[in-house]
C-alpha cells in the first residue's frame, strides 16, 4: 500500500521487463488507453492501445529468438500528485538466443504519466533520436563520452 | 489575477509569438532554468537557458530578413495543479521579407510545464520528426491527409 517512489523509474522498469520478456500484455499495462505516442519510427503519432498492441505484437514478432535488452541512463523526473512526466536516454542492444549482441541503438524518450486510482499510467510517450542538419539522417547512436 | 485556461496553449502562443519577432529575451521567457531540451537537430540533449540562448541567437540570427512562423495542430494536454503536459504538431513556415513562403518543416512538439508562483515556465522540450526504417531519414514533412 506505500506510495511507489517514483512513478517514472517504475515504469521504465516494468518497460524493460516486458520488452527483455517479449510479453505483450505486459508490455500493454504501462499505458493508459488514452495514449498517445510520437514514436522515433516511421509515424508521426499513434492514438490508442490497439495500435500499440500491434507495434508490439509486430517488434517482439520479429525478433524470432533473439531477445532485447533496454538500458536506461539520465533518467529523471518532474511530479505532482497526479501527473509525472519523465526523460531518459534509452539503449536497445538485440541480442542472439546465444547471448550475442547483436545490434544497438540509443533512444530519447519523455513519458507522461498520470495517476489512475492507486496506479499510474502512461498517457503520452516520445522517442526520438537527433538529426544531422546536413544528412537529415537520424542519429542513432549517442557519441561516447571523451575519455581524457 | 485569473488563472491561465490553458498553460500549454498559453506557452505555444508566446514560442509563435517570440519566434515571430525573433525576439530572444521574450523566447527565453517561456523556460525554467532547469530547463531541459531534447531537440530535432544535432544533439541529445541540452541543459539550462544559457544553451537555449545560444540556440535562439543563431537561429533567429541566421534568417537575416526573413522571419519564421509557426502553426500549431493537434495541441492538447494533460494537467495537474502544478504540472502540464502538453504535446501538438508544429509547422515551421520561412517567408521572405515580401511575405513569400521559402521553406517549411513539421514537428512533434510535447512540453513539460510547471508551476512557478503565479506563472508556468516549460522545463522540459522534446521535438522530433519520425525517421523512416529503411533509409534512417527523419521525415520532415507530415503526411496531408487523403483528399478522398
Amino acid at each position: 500500500m506505500s506510495e511507489i517512489a517514483d512513478p517514472f523509474l517504475h515504469a521504465l522498469d516494468a518497460y524493460r521487463t516486458a520488452v527483455r520478456a517479449k510479453d505483450v500484455a505486459a508490455f500493454l499495462a504501462i499505458y493508459d488507453e488514452s495514449l498517445e505516442v510520437f514514436d522515433l519510427w516511421s509515424e508521426w503519432s499513434q492514438q490508442g492501445l490497439a495500435a500499440r498492441r500491434k507495434m508490439a505484437e509486430e517488434w517482439f514478432g520479429s525478433l524470432g529468438d533473439e531477445y532485447v535488452v533496454v538500458d536506461i541512463d539520465e533518467a529523471h523526473s518532474t511530479r505532482s500528485e497526479t501527473v509525472v512526466v519523465g526523460r531518459a536516454i534509452l539503449t536497445y542492444t538485440a541480442y542472439s538466443a546465444d547471448g550475442k549482441a547483436l545490434r544497438s541503438l540509443d533512444n530519447r524518450m519523455t513519458l507522461g504519466l498520470k495517476r489512475i486510482g492507486e496506479s499510474w499510467k502512461v498517457f503520452h510517450e516520445h522517442t526520438s533520436a537527433p538529426v544531422d542538419h546536413r544528412t537529415a539522417k537520424a542519429i542513432l547512436q549517442r557519441p561516447t563520452p571523451a575519455s581524457g
